[in-house]
């Protein structure tokens, strides 16, 4: 809230770092496990649906209330189309739940390590960050939690989390619900989970405070569009839209984002394919001497006993390979070490192929 | 940044009404003349780029840094790749702007009456509208303009102003840099004034502290699309881009806003025809019994001696013809009356043709 004489930026934008997306190299000969993007293309559909919207009337504005997709959102979640909030990303519904709800010198609060944008988020609206230190195998320290989600505002919670890849359960989703704010239930990944848990926590004694936020990026294979959506009972839908941007989503994600979510067999089709690669990892990683996390993502959390993870990544970066080499900081107690590890997408089968062999000449 | 104890909202949220865009039937049959959209299509190469595109790798992440459309539109402005910043929409820049520049309670100013999206995005990030009341001709009372840039953190000046169409001077725009932050210049309508005024601006003494904005909605014709872009001063551009999300513009509109940017010519072929028409239209009007201003943008604002300009709006409503009633309530002396008028957007001849007939049936 206060300013140094000789800068034209805020303060807390002057110090801060900014959010580091994952790398994205433009050009192709990549194998790409460091984003969490799905190795399969979209419906067919997208592709005819864009044509016919880039031959339409691209010189009027969008609609600014998305009926339509709106409308089809609300069918996938079986809720009013009012409950929903289309995105420019699921990111941007992030940026708006924080302007919406939490005043600069007020706090949030969110497991750690999960997704770092929370943070970044906080950082830019003035707001505190509440870390809420996981337990070594991802699990809640619920007195510690309980004393955390007073003070928040919104309470972020990723499920399935990252890098993790875990599923809490819904009885652990609704007790994260913060007792003066919003609980936001990061639903990114959901779709290569078991369940998708909606419908409990939507009819649960919580459904007043939840928001549910959902993206396109990942199982609808269309992280180039940039489509998410949130759901929320209308009374916050509406102070959310308030604080968005007139015309947050363009004609041709719209009509894109429609199309695939009106194709969920494709989309089931490829989050089954993933599964079982995800499983074939998993069993291949622990046969090579890694540790690694259940996932309920498309992504799986690996650790090796040799710690040399900077090392490995660097090595599979040599072989045109990217995962995400992750490094978290310990939070409180300094005798306790920083947390380190490798979080990688799930490929196609001829994507793993190729990193479980570089990965056996080098480990 | 006080919160009522019974609301989850940010109490300013709570408190305000949000942005009211223009209306946008989405149903056809209506000459729209509400929202300064172009009546003419994009270049032809917007379609294919973007059909190009959609048969490509949606999968995966735009580029974060969209280094190809920087490099296009570095071109079009004749600076370089890293004063550009691209944005979903020219809007999404001045959200940045505020963002990243004004803290909650501090201030910005900005001509009255003007674009009224600078006071809605004040009121969301929590800081002060400092109005400048311009003068019955839209020009500058300078006294009161001095004294109001002074606690400024951001001047915004759109230049052609909405809802008047004039283009103030360069010397104007100079002047009303405020000594401690950032002029924003926002040029979505430039192409269609007869001089673009930004090499003076960009090599102006205040260069360190402008931010011009463009926009591909009018004169690109690709409302739909939401592209913009600033232009400002690495150091600038730099700050910005940590506030924006990561990946704010999507592949196929970044593909589309690179393509218009290219076929130039198609562009100045629409401002050459919307420049003619606008002419007409003034003339007739005038002829009607109609005040016009002089405009250098793609509308006119238009009031007519029987001041009945909300019912002249109804009436050609009726007739399935949008134009904009614009009505700004007085500011300091309540003696003043407020100001109304309609901001006719630009249409084809035939459009024209049609709204003057219904005109002359009204009036």
């Amino acid at each position: 809230m206060t300013r140094s004489k000789d800068s034209l930026f805020r303060d807390n934008i002057a110090r801060m770092e900014g959010y580091a997306p994952g790398e994205q190299p433009q050009n192709i000969g990549w194998i790409k496990l460091n984003t969490n993007e799905n190795p399969y293309p979209p419906s067919p559909s997208v592709a005819e649906t864009v044509e016919k919207a880039a031959r339409g009337r691209l010189q009027v504005y969008p609609d600014p209330l998305a009926k339509r997709f709106c409308e089809v959102a609300a069918e996938v979640m079986g809720c009013d189309a009012d409950c929903i909030l289309p995105a420019n990303g699921s990111d941007e519904n992030l940026t708006i739940l924080m302007r919406t709800f939490v005043e600069a010198g007020e706090s949030i609060a969110f497991p750690y390590p999960s997704y770092s944008l929370y943070r970044t988020l906080a950082e830019i609206q003035g707001a505190n960050s509440i870390p809420i230190p996981l337990t070594t195998d991802w699990s809640w320290n619920w007195e510690l939690t309980k004393a955390s989600l007073q003070k928040a505002k919104i309470v972020f919670v990723p499920n399935p989390n990252s890098p993790s890849g875990n599923l809490w359960s819904v009885d652990e989703m609704i007790a994260l619900a913060p007792p003066n704010g919003i609980l936001v239930v990061d639903q990114a990944y959901i779709d290569f989970a078991d369940d998708s848990q909606f419908e409990e926590l939507w009819n649960s004694e919580i459904a007043d405070r939840l928001v549910v936020t959902r993206s396109l990026s990942k199982s609808y294979s269309l992280a180039g569009i940039r489509m998410g959506f949130a759901v929320a009972k209308p009374e916050l839908i509406s102070g959310m839209r308030k604080v968005k941007d007139s015309y947050n989503c363009n004609t041709l994600s719209l009509a894109a984002g429609a199309a695939a979510l009106e194709d969920r067999e494709w989309m089931r089709h490829n989050t089954h394919r993933i599964r079982e690669t995800r499983s074939r990892l998993m069993a291949e990683l622990q046969a090579m001497g890694f540790q690694t996390n259940p996932s309920q993502a498309n992504f799986v959390w690996a650790t090796h006993p040799s710690e040399a993870h900077r090392t490995i990544y660097e090595q599979l970066k040599k072989q045109k390979i990217l995962v995400r080499f992750m490094w978290y900081e310990s939070l409180e107690n300094p005798q306790e070490k920083p947390i380190d590890g490798l979080r990688i997408s799930i490929g196609t089968d001829e994507d793993i192929d190729r990193l479980l062999s570089v990965l056996k000449e080098i480990v």
